[in-house]
Order: C-alpha cells, then structure tokens, then sequence
C-alpha cells in the first residue's frame, strides 16, 4: 500500500477509519480535540442554562453539543461530549466540577481501593444513549470518536483533590508504596477498557485513549505505571476492536513507548516535531496532530500555513489524521477553526 | 583532560566551578533546587513570622535560609534565598505572591511596555547584600550561586495575572503580535543580565537562569523566542563571567538548542535521560540534574540508588553536578535530602 495511489474520493468515516489503520485514503482527515466547547456561541447558550454535569447527562444535550462544530464545519470526525471523569462516578469518590474536577476524598492507600468499585455501565448511559443517536444520525458523513481516561491518568485524579502541575501525590506514591498504585491502576484499567467497549457498542467508530498525565513519567516509569497499563487496556479490548488512539501530553520523551503499545494511532503533542516522529514509528503507528493549539489564536494566514507544513510532514507517517496538539482553547476564535478544518480538507493545498 | 584522572581533594567552591566548565574534579558537586525552603523547620519557623517577600528583602533573613540546608547537609553550593520575580518589582507591574505570584495588571500589547521600566539595582538590592554576606560567610567551603528568571519565563508570568499551564497568553501573543513579544523579550533579556550582574558582582560564583516555561514551545518557537533571548543575555553578561547554569521544564525536545547558547551546563528535567543527553551534547556543556523530586518523597533505599545511577551516567558528560531534576518539594522529609546528598559525596558509591 502507498499513500500515493490514486484514491477515489471516500466517505468521511472510512477515511478516517483508514488513515488510523495506515491503509491508503484521498486526503488525510480531520477533527479537533475539544472541538465542541466554549468557543462555540451556541455551545455558551446551552452551558448558561445548564452544569456541565447536566450536559454530560442529557443524551439529547450531549448529542446537540457534539454536533454543533460538525455543522459548521464539516470535520471527518465527530467527538461525543463527556468527560473523562464520569467513569469514576457512582463509588465512594465524591467529585464536583468546580469547574475544574475536584475530589473532596482522593484513594490515599490500599484501604480506599473501594472507592474505586464504580459501575461504568450506569455513570456512561448517557454518552452511550448520545453515541447511539449520533451514529444513526452521521452515517457515512463522519467517524465517530468515543473516549476514555487512561488508567494513570484516572489514577492521578483519584489520589489528588485537585491535581497539581506534575501530579506529585500520585508519582510521590508509586515510589512509596508501587503496589498499592500497581492495584489502583489494575482498576482504572478495568474502568478504562469497559467505558470503551460501552461506547464502542453504542456506535463509536475510533476511541481516543487521554493519558494526558503520562509526561510527567521518565521512560522507566511510564513502562512500569502508565505504558503497563494502557497495555492492560489494549488487551481487554480484544483483537476485534476499531481503531483506537492514545495520547498523552508533554510526552516527546516517550514516543517509543507510546507506539508499541499495540494502539493504532499516537495523538502527538504540539511540541513533537511530526516528521522526525513519522520517521522514528515506521510502519508501527497512524499519527495525529498536532498544531499548536496557541496558533489559532494568531492570524489566519499563519494557521493555513500551519496546516499545510503538519500535512506535508504528515505524508511521511504510514497514516495521518489531521489535529491540534492538544485541545482547542476557549479563547479560539470560529473563523481559526473554519480556517483549519478547511486548509486541512482541501488537502493541506 | 580525562575525568578519571586522580584527583587530590578539591574544596567545594573549586570542585563545583570546574565541575561546570568541564575540568576535571575528585567528585560530582551536588546541591538541590530549592534546597532552602518548607521542608526545613528551621524555614518553617522563620516563615511563620515573615512574609515571603519580606523574607527575601531582609539580607539577614535571606542569608540565613540560604545557610540552614548548608548547615545541615553541607552541599557543594549554596544558593541565595529570592525569587525569579523580584526584579520585575517598581516598574508598573502590580505583583503579588498569593501564595503564588499574581500580577493584577499584566502586559497586553506594545502600550504597556513602560510598566517594565524597573530599577533591577532597586530591586533586588537584600538579595545582593545578602550575597556579600554569603560570600565572606562561606569562603571556600561551598560555591556560592545566584539566579534569575530566563526572558520568556519572565515575560510569561509579566503577561498573565495566573500563569495558565502552557502559558496560553504568551504564547498567543507570540503568533498574533510577534514584535511586540520581542520587545518585551528585548527588556526582560536586559532584566536577566542585569540582574545576574549584579549578583556576579556581589560574589556568586556560578549563576542560573530558571526558564521554567521555555518547555511549551516546539523546537522552532524556542529559536525565535525564549532561546534568542536567552543568546542575548549571554552576550549582555560577556566573555569575563562566571559559569552559567540554564535550566527548561519539560525541555527534552529542546536539548540541542539549549546546549548551543554559549551557557556552560544545561540542567536536565527529571524526563530527560541523563546518559543519553550526555552522549547528545557531548563536549558542548557540563550538566546538571536530575533525580525525580517525587523520589524524595519514596523509601531511603531507592534515593541511594537514584543517586547512584545519576552519577554513573553524568559519568559520561563533560562535567556533572548532581541535582534533582526540579525543586525539593515542600513535603519532602528532611532525611531523604540527607540522603540525597552524602550519597552523591560518597561519589555516588
């Protein structure tokens, strides 16, 4: 297979589909992280009237908010609106968005382990409801996008109230005492993979897996605690799965670890040079990314151009899926995001 | 020069000043970012009747919490007790540690560059006689060390009342309206030198500049903006000067760069291998660092062994001082830095 073969033009869900698998598409396709959010006015209206709770709960809501950028712009992948975090509610951990999540009782040792006996099943229904009516909804017109926190990056939420920069509480106890984080990643293993399968049941076409927590790990650790993990996850999933991304942030350092995981796609972090990563993972991993999410609140002609140097670099990958380095911000203005999805669809130019 | 050539016992000043050049020592210097500070009682004791600044401001406050980890553990070097921000004080930014630092009216665009307008003499005038002190205090038993904040950092935290994680406004300052970022780079690259000068002249031996922030931008930003800067502050303090230190977050991406500025020793984030680095920059620069602040807060047995590994790979640098790979964290126990350091002098065993 060459990326270079003549392709007919595809339906956004099989391109996207492709690109992650590496096997040949027209033009890479593109979505954004976060790209149903607070830069939408119509995604304001609906957050003055409701919690962001209330929003993740609605599958009419939840569906609503996903689709919003999909209309305005036409993105190849459409991304259910949920959090991460939902997964842990229901047990015995007490979690509020304020509006950042907070833990009024993080896991401080083995005896907190039952906080974590969660039932996915119940704390997802909704984003499951969502991604059903969504799926009948898109059809071919886009992929679909489920999610889930990775197990160290769950980890790190649950051991700490309110996460600080490099997630000490939960890096201070792997060193402390590595077996009781060995067991609370085997269970945010378990949470990981079963909020997965969930929503790919319900009609996800790709899962995205955010360990965006990993990159405070040297490369020893993130094999031990994180990488170990997510392999765990992988795993659980089973051979028949959809294509299935990580990501982790700040993570250049763990590119190796990150494409032998068994994933199909790794989402790079803006500060990752894509062309020297493309030629370091060969034939292993699809790659996504990874503009500078900062850059789309400068000019429009220095995003389109942004566009056009990340889908060159990005031929040189066995599969590319056009993104933003991490997700989009709040201060975005529309006509950046419009300039990047579209630069990205007429194929980089 | 070999570095395995017998050594006679070098006094700490010599050992740590040719341990940063890249002459050849008896064993590593060590010392600990943020060595003095909340771990210690006896900084505890001082801080519950003072305020941060007021601790700063008073040169007799100031000496003797540079002092009580010296006291202590006798380190190699001995950093004076300040912060990165001070110098950014009696201009027309409104600064603030909350605890934190909080500037009520950071810069917006080219209108406010006056508020950088400081007298650094002014400024950090308790840290220089502070300093003074040290120096006649310490004599050759300990090489004294000055710092101060790197231009992007300083200018990351002048342009944004909280610092945002990935410095978002900088950063997009940086794409929407570049040359006013350089301006501001220009003055606090001057803010920098001037600030390291007068501390040269007040009797540190070695310097470090802290670019914190300098991690969030890819390879080709870093050129353009915070390394540039710092290249310039290295030609402001010229050819006569006492080694210099510089140290990123999160910079593994950024190792190259950061070996080209002219500085002497690079000090690597906790991510970073310290083998390899030394094996990538070669004879270019000594460096520093850097155990995992998280591992202090682990078993004893685990520091040593730290320790121990970081040593024999700085083996392979031009020249190795051992540190941690970011500050010691305020719930560090006082025992793990004890261990930290007689491992190191044990030359790492």
């Amino acid at each position: 297979m060459t990326r270079t073969e003549e392709q007919n033009e595809l339906e956004p869900r099989a391109r996207f589909v492709r690109a992650a698998r590496g096997e040949p598409v027209d033009r890479p396709p593109v979505w954004l992280m976060r790209q149903a959010g607070r830069y939408l006015p119509e995604y304001r209206a609906i957050r003055e009237k409701s919690s962001f709770l209330a929003m993740c709960d609605s599958p009419d809501l939840a569906a609503e908010i996903s689709l919003q950028p999909f209309r305005r712009f036409g993105m190849d992948g459409v991304v259910v609106f949920s959090d991460i975090l939902l997964p842990l509610r229901g047990g015995g951990l007490e979690l509020e968005f304020a509006p950042g999540p907070v833990i009024a009782n993080p896991l401080r040792g083995p005896a907190d382990l039952d906080r974590l006996a969660v039932d996915v099943a119940a704390a997802i229904a909704p984003t499951c409801e969502a991604l059903r009516r969504l799926r009948r909804e898109l059809g071919p017109r886009a992929a679909l996008i489920g999610f889930a926190g990775a197990p160290w990056t769950l980890a790190a939420y649950a051991t700490e109230s309110r996460l600080s920069r490099d997630v000490e509480v939960l890096s201070a106890l792997a060193w402390r005492d590595p077996d009781t984080v060995q067991k609370i990643l085997e269970r945010t293993s378990q949470i990981c993979a079963e909020a997965l399968r969930l929503q790919i049941e319900a009609g996800a076409d790709c899962v995205q897996i955010f360990d965006t927590w990993a990159g405070v790990l040297d490369r020893t650790r993130f094999e031990q605690l994180a990488g170990r993990a997510l392999r765990r996850v992988l795993s659980l999933l089973g051979p028949e799965r959809p294509p299935v991304i990580v990501f982790a942030r700040g993570a250049a350092h763990l590119l190796d670890g990150l494409a032998d995981l068994g994933a199909d796609v790794v989402s790079l972090d803006w500060r990752s040079d894509l062309g020297e990563a493309a030629a370091r993972v060969g034939q292993r991993v699809s790659l996504q990314g990874n503009l500078d999410p900062t850059a789309l609140l400068g000019p429009l002609a220095g995003i389109a151009r942004g566009v056009r140097e990340i889908v060159r670099a990005g031929r040189k990958a066995r599969g590319h899926i056009v993104n933003l380095g991490h997700g989009v911000l709040p201060s975005t203005p529309v006509e950046a995001v419009a300039t990047f999805v579209s630069t990205a669809q007429e194929g980089g130019g």
